[in-house]
C-alpha cells in the first residue's frame, strides 16, 4: 500500500530540504525525494548548491586564494616561500570532503526531524483519494500518497547548441569543479556568476583563462559603476574578458577545443583551448517529474508557473526555487520553502523577493541588494548615491586588500535605503547587514548613526551611508 | 596675539580628529592639537589606536595569519611549501606602511575639512575673554583661544608598580608591535584584549607564549560560553593561559626577564622569558593638559568627569573618548567626537552606549553587542538564548574555519534582541548585523525572517535567531 504524507517535497536542494525540515518542525508528516548520487551510489542530498554549485566553489575558491596569496602575496608581508607544490588531487579531494560534509549534514537533519528521505526520482503519477500519488524510482522503489506536493527540483546548466557537456573538454559547473590537471588554456563561455568564480579559480591555480561573453555590458546584472572596478580587477589579474562576442560553432576534440567567434569590433577570432566551460545561464529541471501526467503548467520559458505564493495550478502542488520564477538562488529557495511549508501548515510564511541579496565570489567579492543605479534611474526615481573606497578603509588597509567600494542608494526625499552594492573583501557578510536596514526600510542616515566596529570593513557601510548626506568623515 | 577658533581639539586620535573634522563639516573654524610623531620627527596624528593599537596590530595579524595558514594548514589545501623564512623587517616594515598611509590620511582629511592642525602638546593656560586659552608647545608653538575645547587626550598602558616600560625587555602595547626578533619566548601578564592579540601575533611567529591573568575566570568581561570556547581554542593553538595568578617582583636583565607568581592553586611558579608584554589595562592620560591650572574635575579614576553628553565641569569644555568613562575603544571615541561636535553646533548628537560592539581580533575573532547572559542574570531578566554553531556552516566548513558560534540573547516575553555574541571566522564583520538590529530594537524573530545569503557566515546569524525559538533548519 502506498505510504501517505502530509508533504512529499520532490528534491532535496536548499528550496527542497529546508521546505521538508520546516514542514516537520510544523507537526505534518513529510517525504523528500531525492536522486542526487555519491560516486558510489549513495544518496547525497543537497542538490545543485551541495553537490556541484555553492559549496564546492567556495572551497575551490578558498584553497586557490591561499595559493594566490602564496605565490603573489606573501613576499610584501615578509614570508619568502622556497618552493611550492600544488597537489591538485588533494584540493579537489578536500572539496569533495567539505561537499560530503554538507551531504551527511543534511541526512542527519532528515533523521532529527523525522523526514522520511526517499533516494531516487520524484514523479507525479496521478491525483488521487487524499491528494497526488507519487512515484519513486532509483535506489528507493516506493508509492507515496501526498497531501500536498512541494516541487523543488531546480535547474540545469544550459549547454550551447550543438555542444552537449561531455565534461572532459566541454564543462558545466559539474566538470569545471573537478578538472583533473590544472589546464594550459582554459576557456569560458559566460561571464555569469559560474563563470567569474571557476574562472578565478583555475586562474589563481595557472590557467590561462579567456572569458567570453555575449552581451555587450560586462556583468549587466550588478550595478555598472560596480561592473566597472570588477572588469578592471579581473583584467588586472589576468583574467581576459571580452564582452559583445558572437560564438560560432565550436569544436572540440580530445586534446582541445576550438571556439571560433565574432568579438565586439565584427572582427574574426578564433579561441584555442585545453578545456572550456560553458556556462550560459541555467533551465529549470523537470524532465522525469511527470509534468504531463498530471497537467502541471509550465510557463513559456519551462518554469513551473507558480503565483507569488509559489501555488501552482494544481491544487495543494506548490513549486519553490530554480524551477519556478526568480533568481536561481539557493537563499532565495530557501526562503521560499520556509514560506511554503508555513502555509501549507496555516501560517503566513512571506518572502520579501525586494531584499534577496547576491553575491559573486570572487576577488574583489561582489554583493548587492535591492536596485542599482540604472534601475533607479530607468524607473526616474529621485535618489541620491554614496560611495566609499576600500582604500580609504583602516582594516582593508591592513588586511592588504583595499580594491572596491560600498556604495549605497537612497530615497531623494525620504532618504530610504533603496539598494546597496558592494565590491572588496568580505562583500559577502557585509550585505548582511544592508539586508538588514532594508528590511527595516531604514534609511542611509540610520546606517550613518549606528556605532560600527573600528576598525572593520563594515566602517565603509557606514561612511558610504556619510557619503550619501556629503559628510563622509575619513574620505 | 592668539590664534582665534570656535574648536579647539586637543588630541588627533579617533576620538579627536573625528570631532575636528565634524565640527568643521558643520562650519565651525576648528584647531586640532597632537604630539604624536613619526621616528623622524614628523606628525603622526591616530593617536593610540592609528600608532601602536588597532591599526598596526590588525596589520601583525594579518601577516602572521597567512604565515600561520602556510605553516600549519597550506597542507589541507593541497599547498606544499617546501621551505619558508620569515622577514621579521619585511613584516614589521609592511606594518609602518600601514601605519603611516593612516597618519598621512589624517593630515590629508585635516587640509580637505580646513582643520588647522598643530604638532605639538595642547595645554589649557586660562579661561579668558572668548573662552579658553589653549597652549601649543612642542613643534608648533602657539597659543589659541578657543570657544570651546574638546579634550581626547586618550589613554596610556598602565605599568606593573616597579616595572616600568623599557620597551626592549618589558613591553607595552608599542614595544610589542616591533619586537626585531622573535622571541624564543614571551611571557604576557594580562590575558585582556592586547595581550591575547599581540600574544596570538607572536605566537603565530613561532614564540612560546605564557599569558598570566590575575583574573580567576579568562575574559571575564565576554559572555562566559564563548570565553570558554576562546580558551578551548588558544590553548589548543598552544598559548598557555594561566588565570588567578598573583604576580611577583618581577625582575628584568638584558637578557630575559623573570616573572615569579603564584599560580591559582597557590603553588610557587616562576616564568623565565626573553621578553615581556605587560597588557594591564590603560590610564587616561591628562599629563600636560593643565587640568590643574583651570580646575577641570577629574573622577576617582583619574578620567576627566563628564556626564552623559561628555561636557565636564567647566563651561564649553568636553572630553571623549579613553579619557572619559566607558569603553576604551576607538569607535567609541568616534561617536562621542561626533556627538560632541554636533552638540557644539546647536545639534542634537546621541551615543546610544547600549549598542557599542567589543572587537578581539584574535582567531577565532571575537565580537559582541548588548548584555552576556551573565549580566541578564544578575539583573533578573528572563530571557531565551539560541545559538549556531560554525561546524554546521556551510561558508565555514568550505573556509576550513569552523571553531565558535554564533548566540543570541532575546527577551523572554518581547523577543527583542538583547545581546549577541560572536566567536568564530569574521566575527568583527558580523557584529554589525547585530548592532543593527538592536538599535531598530529589532526581535530574535526578525533576524530569523531576514534573507541571508548563502553561503555565508551571516547564516549562522540566522539559524541563531531561529535557535532562540527552537527551530534551527540546519543543525
Amino acid at each position: 500500500m502506498a505510504k501517505q504524507f502530509d508533504v512529499v517535497v520532490i528534491g532535496a536542494g536548499p528550496g527542497g530540504y529546508i521546505a521538508a525540515i520546516r514542514a516537520a518542525q510544523l507537526g505534518l508528516t513529510v517525504a523528500c525525494i531525492d536522486a542526487w548520487s555519491t560516486a558510489d551510489g549513495k544518496p547525497a542530498p543537497g542538490g545543485t548548491c551541495t553537490n556541484v554549485g555553492c559549496i564546492p566553489s567556495k572551497a575551490l575558491l578558498q584553497s586557490s586564494e591561499h595559493y594566490e596569496q602564496a605565490n603573489h602575496h606573501f613576499a610584501e608581508h615578509g614570508i619568502e616561500i622556497k618552493g611550492i607544490e600544488l597537489k591538485l588531487d588533494t584540493l579537489v579531494g578536500r572539496k569533495n570532503t567539505v561537499v560530503k560534509q554538507n551531504n551527511d549534514g543534511i541526512l542527519y537533519l532528515f533523521k532529527k526531524n523525522k523526514v522520511t528521505f526517499f533516494h531516487g526520482t520524484g514523479s507525479f503519477v496521478a491525483h488521487v483519494d487524499g491528494g497526488w500519488s507519487i512515484k519513486v524510482s532509483g535506489s528507493s522503489e516506493e508509492d507515496l500518497v501526498a497531501r500536498h506536493v512541494i516541487v523543488a527540483t531546480g535547474s540545469s546548466p544550459r549547454a550551447l547548441p550543438g555542444l552537449p557537456f561531455d565534461e572532459t573538454q566541454v564543462l558545466s559547473n559539474d566538470g569545471a569543479l573537478r578538472i583533473p590537471a590544472v589546464p594550459k588554456k582554459l576557456g569560458v563561455i559566460g561571464a555569469g556568476v559560474i563563470g567569474l568564480e571557476l574562472g578565478s579559480v583555475w586562474r589563481r591555480l595557472g590557467a590561462e583563462v579567456t572569458i567570453l561573453e555575449a552581451m555587450p555590458d560586462f556583468l549587466a546584472v550588478a550595478d555598472q559603476q560596480v561592473a566597472k572596478e570588477a572588469q578592471k580587477a579581473f583584467a588586472k589579474q589576468g583574467l581576459a574578458i571580452h564582452t559583445g562576442v558572437k560564438i560560432g560553432e565550436v569544436k572540440s576534440t580530445a586534446k582541445s577545443v576550438t571556439v571560433p567567434y565574432t568579438d565586439a569590433a565584427g572582427a574574426e577570432q578564433k579561441l584555442v583551448v585545453d578545456k572550456l566551460i560553458v556556462s550560459i545561464g541555467r533551465v529549470p529541471h523537470v524532465e522525469g517529474l511527470g509534468v504531463d501526467t498530471v497537467g502541471l503548467k509550465l510557463d513559456e520559458r519551462g518554469f513551473i508557473a507558480v503565483d507569488d505564493d509559489c501555488k501552482t495550478n494544481l491544487p495543494n502542488v506548490w513549486a519553490v526555487g530554480d524551477v519556478v520564477r526568480g533568481p536561481m538562488l539557493a537563499h532565495k529557495a530557501e526562503e521560499e520553502g520556509v514560506a511554503v511549508a508555513e502555509r501549507i501548515a496555516g501560517q503566513h510564511g512571506h518572502v520579501n523577493f525586494g531584499t534577496i541579496p547576491s553575491v559573486i565570489y570572487t576577488s574583489p567579492e561582489i554583493a548587492w541588494v535591492g536596485k542599482n543605479e540604472q534601475q533607479l534611474k530607468t524607473e526616474g526615481r529621485d535618489y541620491k548615491a554614496g560611495s566609499f573606497p576600500f582604500m580609504a578603509n583602516g582594516r582593508a588597509r591592513a588586511l592588504g586588500d583595499t580594491t572596491g567600494f560600498v556604495k549605497i542608494l537612497a530615497d531623494a526625499k525620504t532618504d530610504e535605503v533603496l539598494g546597496v552594492h558592494i565590491i572588496g573583501p568580505q562583500a559577502s557578510e557585509l550585505i548582511s547587514e544592508a539586508v538588514t536596514i532594508m528590511e527595516f526600510r531604514g534609511a542611509a542616515e540610520d546606517i550613518a548613526r549606528i556605532c560600527h566596529a573600528h576598525p572593520t570593513l563594515s566602517e565603509a557601510m557606514k561612511e558610504a551611508a556619510l557619503a550619501v548626506d556629503k559628510r563622509t568623515l575619513n574620505f
